[in-house]
């Protein structure tokens, strides 16, 4: 599309979400919040009924937090890259700033998103549709930094420390939030150092100074309040890592898997379950996304997977973007519906009717289905 | 107490609470929004784990809308009171802020509360917990201005308008948001005309310049954006009075009820349900109300409703108010429990272990119970 269509395009699609949402959305009198599941440590979801625009605002992205806040210094803040590197690198918040930046949209999700839907119940915050959110971030290349600390040639992981501590309810002892990477994703040109979220300095509640991004991972990868970077030859054993973001089976023979890059998923935000409509034709809409690759397929069945309609996408195709989707329903019939939303991405990965059970409750990105009555 | 006892009790609540809800309350950096279960009409849930004042903030009070929300002029507001009357009246703004004016603190609830757990499903906003809300209402009692129109003898119930209107799914045409009282309700002292929640002027999504408030009831009964009151001697037919706030069972053939004052109820708030906790003293935190009756009465279950311990209220015994309550668990041993919660008000009215079903999902009272790990 030129310049123009393109101008055209957009302001149709958001003719297109207003006629959707109705009038309160155009009025700004509608301000939802965010959805607590837990108090401390912090543990809030977006409301996925308050989707208007791809990007979310930073007041409504979800928050996932393993301890509370921590309390720091901003002025003391650096950030200390070690371990096997050549030239251990202390790197202050105005040197970061002097550094080469890019700007990436990501759509990160909880490995936890959708756990409060798996039958039996699993343990842990009880996310139900938004632990996922979409904005951009804007940061140094990880790459980068560990260049300027010239990696050893045994370096094999990195580890990630974060500000915030505390304690856990299995194991004794204090721990900081800690995570590692593979070197291949290290070093991937898109994991970055962010400093802005949707323009402005990272918000504290997302990670001020500076966050670890790893799109198209799962969001325990990318470690707020970023204080130190470790390269190491070993497997990092943190607890975040060896005994959280597994996958355990029922089974405990069946062995374990790490979490790392995001299922394709999506949710259908509108209408919701239960509700009433009135004969005549309505728009189903809701957003899908993928993890390493861009999501370009969603489908809509009403006859328990027999059939499945396309439904048009409102966002472009864009790696490690969710996109808003559109199905016009011709509800003409009286009755009682099933709604079913399955995606796939460009290499075929699609959805399941059912998502593995696991003992933790992680990747639930089975097929969302809603109920809605006619009349 | 005396006055000086008073003030202390006040702040060894607030460090009570404080020490149960954690640092980040009182650092103000908690700050979850309403829940939305629908845009238009806009629907929101007050956000139960953002309990700590026993006052709800406007912000966070529920709404429950039947239509979008009204355009209006408010300089050309002005209330009717008309039907079986000697003296037809018409109070504007101003009149009403010339008349004398009561504040009473106010549970309000949603007939529709809780109605996502009833099972089978419901149709309709799928209500958790927090459609329940408190607040100081203030206002002109309704009863003055009846008496200032002069009722006839064969008054027999008052019908209620509010601004907002629409069309509904069931039955074709327009109508506004109408609701009938019968005369003594209407007549009661506590029964409002109420221009002011918390102190301020109405909030316009809460019902600004006047809504009718009816202490006890569910909330249906409490029109927001009142312009016309009618003074009636037959029974209101209106679609939200006949086919609405009904209690119809799942065999038609037993008949309906109108639903009306709010049934005892109760709910945890803390700790969330399948969340996991350190061995050790853990406080268990809720709050309970009931509707014409003040709630006098709240115990707490660990062993399948075979004993009950009594928790500790917060808030002094007050009608029409919701007390927050706290038990002292020694949770020193490992395992899975269920609390259950169970309230009584001071006529001896209890909460069941499963509400009674409804075609319209009405009045779920039952017993609230979380499942929790303790390692």
């Amino acid at each position: 599309m030129d310049r123009d269509h393109h101008g055209l395009f957009n302001v149709l699609i958001k003719i297109t979400i207003m006629a959707i949402l109705g009038e309160e959305f155009s009025m700004r009198l509608y301000n939802p919040g965010r959805i607590p599941r837990s108090v401390v440590p912090e543990n809030q979801e977006f409301p996925m009924l308050a989707l208007s625009s791809q990007l979310t605002p930073e007041s409504l992205h979800y928050i996932r937090n393993h301890f509370p806040y921590p309390s720091f210094s901003p002025e003391d803040w650096h950030l200390d890259i070690g371990g096997l590197v050549r030239n251990p690198v202390r790197l202050h918040y105005d040197d970061l700033m002097r550094m080469s930046m890019v700007s990436l949209p990501v759509t990160m999700e909880c490995a936890g998103n959708k756990r409060a839907f798996f039958h039996p119940k699993v343990r842990g915050e009880q996310w139900e549709l938004g632990a996922v959110s979409h904005a951009v971030w804007t940061g140094v290349r990880l790459r980068d930094i560990l260049s300027a600390a010239n990696l050893l040639s045994d370096a094999n992981e990195v580890i990630f420390e974060g500000m915030d501590f505390g304690q856990r309810t299995d194991i004794k002892g204090t721990f900081h939030y800690s995570r590692s990477l593979p070197l291949a994703i290290a070093l991937h040109p898109d994991t970055l150092v962010a400093l802005f979220m949707n323009g402005k300095p990272l918000p504290f509640k997302h990670g001020y100074p500076a966050r670890l991004i790893v799109p198209g991972w799962y969001g325990m990868a990318s470690v707020k309040w970023l204080r130190r970077v470790l390269v190491s030859d070993q497997p990092f054993e943190g607890p975040f890592q060896k005994l959280d973001y597994m996958i355990y089976q029922m089974n405990p023979n069946l062995g374990r898997r790490p979490v790392t890059s995001m299922k394709v998923n999506s949710a259908i935000v509108q209408p919701t379950d239960q509700s009433v409509l009135k004969k005549g034709i309505r728009q189903v809409f809701g957003v899908a996304w993928a993890g390493e690759h861009p999501v370009t397929q969603i489908h809509i069945s009403l006859d328990k997977e027999h059939t499945w309609q396309t439904a048009v996408w409102l966002d472009p195709e864009q790696r490690y973007s969710w996109r808003r989707w559109v199905w016009q329903w011709d509800a003409s019939k009286e009755g009682t519906y099933v709604i079913k939303a399955k995606a796939a991405d460009s290499v075929g990965n699609t959805q399941p009717l059912y998502a593995e059970w696991n003992v933790k409750g992680y990747e639930n990105n089975s097929i969302h289905q809603i109920q809605v009555y006619v009349e």
